[in-house]
């Protein structure tokens, strides 16, 4: 299952892609990057039910059958984890410590959560959806809650509604029981831990959840208000990624070379993508591929004349999105240990 | 100022009452306990003005001399430190060792915050009012906000209007800088991080405030709702303690010794004080001394025929207050490192 993966932890497990490995639009299921909090639960199909309940009319269990019986959809959604990126930082900060692979796009096959809180008849005060996995443990920062917690994570109602899918296929498979089997939680544009896997309660709520996963872990301090305030993650931030040349890759000179990678953003398309080979002084237009489409990444490429004469060199790559936001050069310290979209320079030696 | 007093730490400044030397039912000025996250601000009552902002129509500003010019209110308030007792827990939490002093009771003088807000034409969507301080400074968890804060908390707005002073006098003096010069919000029956000092400006908003002291600091897992949720503190639990003997003391055989203390409770009156000299096994009903007052702690005393025998007692209160709750005899590891109201049995030599 995990041929090829980088170990980043075992026990949670936690699996990274090689990023010079990206090979297509769709990430093959055995390639993508695997993130858990906790020991993976073992759940039975049989046995498995997914509640609904909270501010609803009507709460009502469904099992694993029934909910292949519902009318599905297929979509493409890109999913990141918050943390993607985290070995680049300095100095060195707490937490798994991703490289570029922690990032992967996979189709997702499965039932609206709309449908299911249509059904449930949603009271009028509902204000947000609390989606609880099977995963569970203890964790340890202050003030630690007594006990194991599980792994759940809130949305607004009005995302819960629009975008979001309960999937038990990816890539056209049953999902496995690393990636949440029965079924997962997909949030399109959103970091990856709202897309909450071994999905097995979905709680309606009048009030703001403050779980652990939304107030000591997963958040930033927003300071868009008039005093700063802990928020937690949510939109994937812009961003290019380069899969080749790795950084330390050795490339002929007085050569083509094909920079490629793939680009995303949360909250809209990808527009641009630019390389450039002197840390920002200039940059060239790479070559998008492919379609737009909403929340799923955009391959790119680059046919770089490399120089003729031999050295290191540096290549960053940046994206800009339809906002025409491009990707910040500095970081903010606000965003703690996540979010981390500011420009990368790579270096290569041409020989 | 701080003779008498405990250093519990010098720099910022925290002094604790040893609380044997209760003598009555308001704390001195110069006996009461300090409370300082950050350097004590020095602020000049000429250019101090309180700023009133955010969800209101008519945002204005109020000079030192505007508020004493307003119609003014005097209450009694017992404020209590969150983290008072926390000396006592095992095993040894992080956090400033407070024993069993850092509480008081004063008498407050100042204009109720419902003038302000009611002159700031208040919108409909108005949810929260922040109170913010002048203190500000760097902190220390993670996610930690890059650059300084200030110290602010959140009420509800409902909170805000009918409960909250904003006090410039303390036991009819003038407010010293230790204590708030030159204004601070008394917000009665909470613990103490509520009543903010060196207020310099309110926020009216629109959405729940997430701030550092009502997130990361000054919370407690909440399990009340359908999963935990993370919440700022708030009420002041129900707490007898004993002044007189101190833990360790030595007392005379075969005599009458007056047992006594104080007692508190956020949301309710106390309604009975006992004491226990066999670990819990029976209780005894002590004298509560003067009148039942909202949101004031009430005195308490218990003549005790102490034993012909020599040898180690212990002793215990315990209150109740009018809800009929006592104070409970284990913690809650929920809790965290606040709001300590567990039996705290003290150890006496009788000889």
């Amino acid at each position: 299952m995990s041929e090829g993966l980088i170990v980043r932890e075992q026990e949670p497990l936690n699996l990274e892609m090689p990023f010079s490995s990206l090979s297509g639009f769709i990430t093959p299921n055995e390639s993508f990057y695997v993130r858990c909090h906790f020991p993976i639960p073992e759940i039975s199909a049989e046995e498995w039910r997914l509640t609904v309940e909270g501010e609803v009319g009507a709460p009502f269990e469904l099992s694993y059958d029934e909910l292949l019986g519902m009318e599905s959809r297929t979509i493409a959604a890109t999913l990141e984890c918050a943390g993607n990126n985290r070995i680049f930082l300095e100095p060195k900060v707490k937490g798994v410590q991703w490289g570029l692979g922690a990032v992967g796009n996979a189709s997702w096959t499965g039932v609206p959560l709309s449908a299911l809180l249509d059904r449930s008849g949603l009271k009028s005060n509902a204000l947000e959806v609390i989606l609880e996995g099977a995963d569970e443990g203890e964790v340890d920062k202050t003030p630690k809650p007594a006990g194991k917690i599980s792994f759940c994570r809130s949305l607004p109602l009005k995302k819960a509604i629009e975008d979001v899918l309960l999937a038990y296929k990816m890539n056209g498979e049953k999902l496995s029981a690393t990636h949440g089997f029965p079924l997962r939680a997909i949030v399109p544009g959103w970091y990856a831990m709202a897309s909450v896997k071994w999905l097995r309660r979905i709680v309606v709520t009048d009030k703001p959840f403050n779980g652990f996963y939304q107030s000591l872990d997963y958040t930033y301090w927003d300071r868009s208000g008039p005093l700063p305030t802990l928020a937690p993650l949510a939109e994937q931030q812009t961003k290019a990624e380069i899969a080749r040349p790795e950084n330390g890759e050795t490339v002929a000179a007085n050569s083509v070379y094909r920079v490629h990678g793939a680009a995303w953003s949360g909250t809209a398309e990808i527009t641009r993508v630019e390389v450039s080979f002197d840390l920002g002084g200039s940059w060239q237009d790479a070559k998008l591929l492919g379609e737009p489409l909403k929340n799923a990444w955009r391959l790119w490429e680059y046919e770089w004349q490399t120089p003729a004469k031999a050295g290191r060199h540096t290549i960053i790559a940046r994206a800009t999105d339809s906002h025409g936001i491009p990707q910040p050069v500095d970081r903010s310290g606000d965003r703690g240990t996540y979010m981390i979209n500011h420009l990368l320079p790579l270096e290569v030696d041409v020989s």
